[in-house]
């Protein structure tokens, strides 16, 4: 330590999070959580490169459509040889565009209906604001089948997911709601009032949860739509229902000559049933739900905080006709369903609800008092790993237990194991949660 | 299908290996053998960002020297706004160049002995060539302490990575041996006979693996060394012993004033002790391993496959006086060892050893032959999953049970689940592996 050394004082990169051992250990656990309910379901598990070619990218709008285009990051060799001709890599964005791709190219060696969940890293270039990052962790299930997709996907989605976010870890005190449409509905209903760009429309009728009604009717105004379709569309978007037989009450009375529409209710009608199971106000269905996307065909997600709709959509997607079109000559509808993991769980962290899990995986925490007890020390470790336990020996022999007590205390370590020597003739266990300290035999921490 | 849509074929990109589903499962399970394993030793997990910033990573020489710098990806957005004045973001090229940043960055927020596991993707942007992936998994240990670290843990990493290797499914008949040294043997003998440039010397015996030692005695005389000094360092590079017992007998012979190395004999001695409840072979001390790296001031490692040792080491590492000297004016001295995840992985993919777990994660897929079972079959699903169950539903109504048997024999799916109606009295389970059906209850599968 005595030559002066320079110094690259380390800071962090705005927008890639990274958390302190006890923080990722909560992190693992949900991780954990979300695929052990992903796998009950019988999905299996895929993981894309995290670049794909820049081509596929632009081949398919994707998640965001237009605006993220502005998003993408590319990579690059930091010395490249002159005359490399290699094609332009970019970081994926999101997972439905890989899925997609990776279903049209590996489609012969795939069994439909595919269902697959994906946990991965995504990444956005977006400017830096709090909240908002640049490489997080998306949770995503899909379901894709060769021509048709029966509806029962469309309820299976949301209801995993309910499962998921109502069991969490320090999500016991947050109220979730997952909002359902039917894309159908609004657009069969534009369209039969004569209506010719309904996707003008439908983008203003998508923020209604943000603006105000009065808003949005100026809005429509200036594209030139008339007061009365204007009027009859705001009627239908605002309608809720809590039940298939509340949604068909609701929308009875508003008159449509459209098939459209009518598919769309019944759709929705059919998804709502198959979720009458889970808890009243869980899911509701409200026709003002669009998501931006181009893709979506039918059923639509998102998921919001009621008690703070104004954090957007935690946990979003619906059902496109045809996700792979763009990459192969096959008629693919699928259904799926998207968790944003990163902002959720740092919401949670930053309202302090997280679980203390502690820092260290190990349960004991063995001390050899002295050189002689190190193989018994090992040895115990081993026959204690053995049984499932995780066991850590402290890295020296050591009389006082000052040290490893310590130690033990910060990180989280519950049990202290002492060995026998000649004073103490049983192996003994000190619980430094309940500040206990008794005679134990290595039978019973390993006996099934 | 109608209309003639653009097609944009995908193709592989070359170095950014992906799996189908069913070998993604084996995967899965390696890593969760992997991880298992580190933390039943109480090592705690880390994630760093996928990137750092480039002057971060210029200031840390890292795994791979010079060498790789040529390899470091730089990230960028593909639409910059002019007057972005951001830090130039690299992926990063190993874990331990972001460890040593992490642990300056947060070193008053760790708890030290620091013993954490990491297993994350890396990127090199290499020539691709077959065996050469650009974006791969490493799965590291290390330890660090601050002033000093024990011996111990030099002789704890290469007990952990022995335990993982031969055990991970697929590797039953793979001959591994972890090769140790002690960088201070070979640099303190080759300083006490008088030579300067110790790595121009160091640099030549680490290739005694793959040249012949008449090749490198060659190479030797080139840069000015004396026969007799090369003679004297090839006796004491080649020298492999299985035992501390067997280093001293064999060392003993060779007589030098240099203190170093009498340290690192003495190391290494404690290392293989240590070590000495591996079975035979498992484990020797091979005094030519220098591994490349500046870093290195103590133990080293390297990993084959004893009977294709040109395939390369597959696991290495070593021990590090100063790991974050560049980012923080501490004295942090680590040992860790990595685990080239992706390449041993696909070794044994590639010769067909890897076990089938089939594609689904699902025991059970459940069949509703009727619109009426459709509430059983969703209720059975639900109690079999509360018990831990991996279940499915098919998606459908069926009385014909041909397509769900097919399906179910293609994604592995054990067990069919054929509910009560009016023939059949009690539930029923098809064993598709004992090819059985036979009577069962809900009870039967979910008591404890």
């Amino acid at each position: 330590m005595s030559k002066k050394k320079k110094i690259y004082k380390p800071r962090p990169i705005s927008g890639f999070p990274e958390w302190l051992p006890e923080t990722r250990r909560v992190e693992q656990a949900w991780f954990d959580h979300i695929r052990k309910t992903f796998e009950s379901y019988g999905f299996c598990n895929i993981e894309t490169p995290s670049v794909e070619e820049l081509d596929a990218i632009n081949a398919k709008g994707g998640d965001g459509g237009a605006d993220v285009d502005k998003e993408v990051y590319v990579i690059e060799r930091l010395h490249k040889e002159d005359g490399d001709k290699e094609a332009r890599l970019a970081l994926h964005f999101d997972q439905t565009v890989p899925l997609a791709r990776y279903t049209a190219q590996h489609f012969n060696d795939l069994v439909f209906p595919f269902k697959r969940y994906q946990i991965q890293r995504v990444w956005r270039g977006e400017r830096p604001q709090a909240g908002r990052f640049r490489e997080f962790y998306q949770c995503d299930i899909d379901v894709i089948n060769v021509d048709s997709l029966p509806l029962h996907f469309d309820a299976e989605m949301p209801a995993i997911m309910w499962e998921i976010l109502s069991s969490l870890p320090g999500m016991e005190n947050e109220k979730i709601q997952i909002r359902i449409s039917n894309r159908k509905i609004l657009m069969g209903y534009i369209e039969s009032l004569g209506i010719e760009d309904i996707t003008q429309v439908t983008r203003w009728i998508d923020k209604l949860d943000k603006m105000s009604s009065a808003d949005i009717e100026k809005e429509l105004l200036k594209i030139g739509l008339e007061q009365t379709q204007i009027n009859q569309i705001l009627i239908l978007s605002l309608i809720k229902a809590k039940s298939s037989e509340e949604l068909i009450e609701r929308t009875s009375p508003i008159t449509s000559e459209s098939k459209l529409m009518k598919e769309g209710i019944e759709e929705l009608s059919f998804v709502m049933d198959q979720l009458a199971h889970l808890p009243e106000g869980a899911v509701v269905a409200d026709l003002s739900i669009v998501r931006g996307l181009d893709y979506y065909t039918g059923t639509v997600y998102e998921t919001v905080f009621t008690d703070d709709p104004n954090y957007g959509s935690i946990c979003s997607g619906g059902r496109y006709d045809d996700l792979a079109g763009n990459y192969i000559n096959k008629h693919l509808p699928g259904v799926g369903i998207s968790l944003g993991f990163s902002r959720l769980f740092d919401r949670i962290r930053t309202k302090e609800n997280l679980p203390n899990l502690g820092i260290s995986p190990a349960k004991f925490l063995i001390i050899a008092e002295n050189e002689d007890q190190i193989k018994d020390a090992t040895q115990t470790a081993h026959t204690l790993r053995q049984a499932g336990h995780s066991v850590e020996t402290w890295h020296r022999a050591e009389n006082k237990l000052k040290r490893p007590l310590a130690y033990a205390e910060k990180k989280g370590i519950r049990y202290i194991w002492l060995l026998p020597n000649d004073v103490r003739k049983t192996h003994e266990i000190k619980d430094m949660v309940e500040r206990t300290q008794e005679p134990t035999t290595i039978e019973e921490w390993t006996k099934k």
